[in-house]
């Protein structure tokens, strides 16, 4: 997935954030990897788990 | 909701990025801006148009 991201520019980068947001989906993708990793369906290391808690979180804090 | 990003750290952005193609919402949230915008309920400037545009047609094509 890394080189999907690489492929883009900065912009395309800074645009798709801008509309995750505009779209009110932060929370729903976040839950969604969130639900993949504790279902044992995908596995990430400690640090990017903690990540997305602390990301999932903030969101829902808004 | 440029603020919103601004709060992220660029490793908060990126892991964003990276759950959005891992989840497969990349078209789902562009479509729908384009949805927002061609229906009149959202007014970008040509140039972001065209950029969602051509993130929309580059996805699709994958």
């Amino acid at each position: 997935m890394e080189n999907e991201i690489e492929k883009l520019t900065s912009d395309d980068q800074k645009i798709l954030l801008e509309v995750l947001f505009n779209q009110h989906y932060e929370i729903e993708i976040i839950s969604s990897e969130l639900n993949d990793i504790e279902s044992g369906e995908k596995s990430v290391d400690k640090d990017t788990y903690r990540q997305l808690v602390s990301l999932y979180d903030r969101f829902r804090q808004k």
